[in-house]
């Protein structure tokens, strides 16, 4: 057992704090990753603040990770030290259910393994990437090309894929409309991505504060939620809406939106049930989805999509010491569009 | 002009009564159909009641019209008097949308014109069923195989296709696991088309009081949802629910019983919004879908299923005068499956 520096909440809604934490001894198929980046999720806040209960304290939030190998197990076969590598919102699940052999273990009927805030196989508590150092079984690891830098790599590993696994499973690209609600560190890896997937992009926003920005992300449109207008000029135009946003909506406005035969995804997480009116779905034959993240083989699939187009986070890299105030603007949804913690300040 | 017999809500939440409404002359592309038997549908009672707003009143309700044909306009081709035919929740669209184009009529973007309490396109109200003729363009006709008696395919015209049309976008079939919600005028159809297509077919009712139907309807399964246990035991079962019941449902609980990647399709249609905690969305990818009836080709190749498979509703037929008390009892879900009006008696 090794012990490495970390950020941790101490308890819920305390603020996080220099400590360490144990991390298990590299086992035949695990990687010990030298952190260097770790993104900061609005989830890490609900997690760290108990949004969701049953928290597990002390808590290493973080599961938006990128660093470089540094140890193999004596079975690792698909790295090597020095391999560029990251690690997403989960490190294990059952292996063998229906979702984990079609690569859906996101899924998984036994439960994921989440990065933090949960328990490995050994009963032990999960820590996260606010850390120097972790240790990860190969099969939960993924690869970063070289083209792309670790910083703007790491927000991929959360933020990207839960917007690239949709994008793809419901279809946007050439000649569909596919718009992104809210401008956030979801939404803007969202422009990017149904961007460079070829569909014609519109972001709504609750202003049009962010327009600028939206445009140079690759937004075709932009509008403005506050706006009631927006509701009627935009009626029956999506083929495809992702909501990134962690408050409810009124989903029934929304779903106005779409075309007939339209989808809605939410991959925000809002605490609160949302109210319906379910007209709004039977009278076009329109779907109400979630999703949440991808499978691993996904993600090595978008890490290599975003290489391949260019496509990273927009970031403000900060230090360790600067968390808790990082968590404060992303409340305030004060950050353009990603906090990432440089690990060599821990 | 014809004027013809009917039965008619003269007010908001006022008891129907005998009365004439008058039929407009048999047009160009138009049949005569003298009506045989009418089916009462939840959504006559809402709209007599005037629950979904906007009602115009005298109201003649009735969208389940089998009948025969007894004059044709000069243009018609596809009809000749003698035909059994029947008519729908429609009787017009704009007929050169992309949905309409589509054969999905039921979407048309400007609005199909109800078969009642609505306007056709000379602006004059439309009036319904419960009435001895109607006077109907043969595009918004359809026929009623010869092995089908009219008085148990009336009903297949609203409650028959609302179930077909989900059943078969989504799907059902051979290996899917499908529960109908609610065993109703709606739910006892969807019943017995879904095991018509070859899936594994579970009832879900409040309670167990209509299990012996449900196996002769053809349900392989039965379960009360006032059980919660009824809830554990199906978590994650089915590849598709439709939920026929008119009342707002625990979606959040129906949707933790299906699949990763399963559907819940709601054909009821509540008049509250109902609330809904977008976890049980998110965590497994599934979907909240509305649908609502099916377009005119569509309708044709339901009835011709159900004449193939020798499925009609299973009705109990009444006298135009009892129709209130009908009302009353479909209220009180003491109907066993749908009632039928004898339009000999109008």
């Amino acid at each position: 057992m090794n012990t490495v520096a970390a950020y941790a909440a101490p308890a819920a809604n305390a603020p996080l704090e220099r400590t360490t934490v144990p991390r298990r001894p590299v086992g035949e198929h695990d990687v010990l990753i030298e952190i260097k980046y770790a993104g900061i999720c609005h989830s890490d806040i609900h997690q760290a603040r108990d949004g969701w209960g049953e928290g597990i304290f002390p808590m290493v939030p973080g599961h938006e990770i990128a660093g470089v190998v540094t140890e193999t197990g004596p079975g690792v076969t698909r790295f090597a030290v020095g391999d560029r590598v990251g690690v997403g919102c989960f490190v294990d699940s059952c292996r063998t259910c229906s979702f984990c052999r079609q690569g859906l273990e996101q899924y998984c009927t036994e439960g994921m393994t989440p990065t933090y805030n949960g328990r490995g196989k050994d009963g032990e508590p999960t820590y996260g990437g606010y850390s120097t150092h972790i240790v990860v079984d190969e099969n939960y690891t993924v690869r970063i090309p070289d083209s792309l830098p670790l910083d703007v790599a790491a927000p991929l590993l959360c933020a990207g894929i839960t917007l690239y696994s949709p994008l793809v499973h419901w279809k946007a690209g050439p000649g569909k409309k596919v718009a992104i609600v809210g401008l956030g560190g979801l939404g803007h890896m969202g422009v990017k991505i149904a961007h460079a997937l070829g569909a014609e992009v519109t972001v709504l926003s609750q202003t049009l504060r962010k327009q600028t920005d939206g445009f140079t992300l690759g937004a075709d449109h932009f509008h403005a939620t506050s706006d009631p207008e927006t509701f009627e000029k935009l009626a029956g135009t999506f083929d495809l809406i992702v909501s990134t946003v962690a408050v409810p909506l009124d989903f029934s406005a929304y779903l106005g939106l779409l075309k007939t035969d339209g989808t809605l995804v939410n991959v925000g997480a809002p605490e609160e049930p949302v109210s319906l009116n379910l007209f709004s779905l039977i009278n076009a034959r329109r779907t109400l989805a979630g999703s949440m993240i991808g499978g691993i083989a996904e993600t090595q699939e978008m890490l290599d999509f975003c290489a391949e187009h260019g496509l990273g986070s927009e970031i403000e890299l900060i230090r360790a010491d600067q968390v808790n105030e990082a968590y404060e603007r992303v409340l305030k949804s004060d950050v353009r569009y990603r906090f990432v913690i440089d690990a060599s300040t821990i």
